[in-house]
């Protein structure tokens, strides 16, 4: 079976091989290898949804064919041929949590009325925010439908996986132009709307590739914490990202105002940060670009984007600990590369 | 066991007596004590969503409080009744039915920019348009769960309804202010958006009872043509509903520019109504009050109201057809009711 290198591989590739301390490049092409086409036939079957000429037909399409990372499904994969092989149930799987992912983003970019999506202009622009809420919805529908035709035994937890993120959802928006959360109420939305999704793509995807109960369970935790690190180097890319590798501009986060790590740490430690932030939101017209360049500063002064990524890393080193119940030597590797290239990414 | 007066017993007593034809205050009686106590526990159950103090669950919880006529989880408690009886099954059955009616008016009202909704502000207005958006998903995944847990065997109807629902949904945003749709068209999209979860609320509120398969067959045959004929004569209601008692003002749907039987059919017989509608809309002011009236007297002229009642009527008796394979004589007669009901009602 020939090794597939889509576009995610590429990326990935592009830029981790920046980061001089690791030989990336060879280790994604062994993560390719390790996957065989499985993450073709997935894209394959994200590529094949419903037909319909409707404008929410045209949004669903939209937002799942401009691509994205493909992160999840490569989790589960991965998950799958650790505890065993890619099974029909592990690539519906697969597909289903790239649609919930791509549900929510339907929804958060109603709800943010965002304007980009993965560098081209957001669905809502395009077809209208009706259109998304209910291309979100069917997304959400298809889903659960591919998992109950192919890994029935999976529907429990992704419904039970669908109320943790919509708890994680209630609580930020809860929490929406406060600034006042903690830490702890940080991760606790960090947890509800990322983590939980890759504890299920990896726990749901091993029990579809025919893994024991407890490696199952521990690539859950393994997820969990690989979900954190990569939520908590996202927040940092918004300060230390390359816009170029990127692909948006950075300070954005800043600039709405969204309590991300880094943010939280450096209010901590600097409280005139967070008067300095309020004061320039309450405005009409917000964080201005000198202003917002003057902050991040006062932000990387106070030291946040290096315990940010502290954090990340310790997350990291709890995910490779969970590791030590996979059987194969293979698996465990390539999911460890899997940290090292998202915790080391500039992009 | 005591028969309940449920609040919309109450209104479709309060509603219907004033049609004299018919003794309708007796046979709702009937209804009541068929019933026993299910109605009464099937509010508590929804008056029980998941606790939390975020405007996600705010916008969640009023929309299911407001009320409404809670018309979906009693044809389910109805067919369960007919098939055998109220399980517990049958109960998660009926309140699934009336979170998925709640879910789809929050995103309705995002969609539409509802302002009112059950005589009280829309959800949205009140707690704003994200957490209407998410507390959709929430009362989606929510009934979807409490069908997993208690009713396992319909979760794939469920499913199937949903996607049913959405089609509907994407074909009325295609034809969304184009007023060029056939009734052709607007039947698929009924029956996709409203008729649909009717026919789920009877086929499988009769199977979670205990019917044998054909009767829960006849009784979503049954469903269908109701959820029909409530719909042409819900859009009847927007040209000869009594304000006061309809409980929102009239020729809504006609200043919405929306495509229902009565408009369709009217401007099938008087093009030139079409033509009126159409130029009125393009303005920035719309349909003002005096122009709405004009209009709504034009398409009385045409008889359009007459024969969507008709066509309701037409519907009715399909219905009723499809009674006759239910065994139990007081099923039937109670089903029977729930269409002279609302296929009589001014509100």
């Amino acid at each position: 079976m020939e090794a597939e290198q889509t576009p995610f591989m590429e990326r990935l590739g592009r830029t981790a091989e920046r980061h001089g301390a690791i030989d990336v490049g060879a280790k994604i092409s062994e993560l390719s290898a390790f996957l065989g086409d499985g993450l073709a036939r997935v894209e394959a079957e994200l590529r094949a949804l419903p037909e319909g000429d409707t404008p929410l037909h045209a949004s669903a399409r939209h937002l799942v064919e401009t691509g994205g990372k493909r992160l999840r499904p490569m989790c589960a994969l991965l998950a799958a041929r650790a505890g065993g092989e890619i099974t029909e149930a592990a690539r519906a799987v697969a597909v289903a949590v790239e649609l919930v992912h791509a549900a929510t983003l339907l929804h958060d970019d109603v709800v943010d009325v965002g304007e980009l999506r993965r560098g081209a202009p957001a669905a809502r622009v395009l077809y209208g925010n009706a259109a998304s809420v209910f291309a979100g919805d069917y997304l959400l529908v298809d889903a659960l439908r591919r998992v109950l035709a192919a890994a029935p035994r999976e529907l429990p937890a992704l419904l039970s996986l669908l109320r943790e993120m919509l708890e994680g959802e209630a609580l930020q928006l809860d929490q929406r132009g406060r600034l006042d959360g903690s830490l702890d109420t940080y991760l606790r939305i960090v947890r509800g709307k990322t983590a939980s999704l890759f504890r299920f793509a990896l726990a749901a995807g091993a029990r579809a590739g025919g893994a024991r109960e407890d490696v199952a369970r521990a690539l859950g935790d393994f997820g969990e914490e690989l979900g954190l690190a990569f939520q908590v180097i996202d927040d940092a890319l918004d300060f230390s990202g390359d816009p170029a590798v990127v692909g948006k501009s950075t300070l954005t986060d800043l600039r709405e105002g969204k309590a991300t790590y880094p943010l939280l740490v450096a209010m901590g430690v600097d409280p005139r940060i967070g008067a300095v932030l309020r004061a320039a939101l309450a405005t009409a017209d917000g964080l201005d670009d000198a202003a917002a360049t003057r902050l991040a500063a006062d932000i990387l002064a106070t030291g946040a984007v290096e315990r940010s990524v502290e954090f990340a890393a310790s997350r990291a080193a709890e995910a490779r600990g969970h590791l030590d119940v996979v059987p194969d030597a293979d698996a465990r590797r390539a999911l460890s590369t899997v940290v090292t290239t998202l915790t080391h990414r500039r992009a």
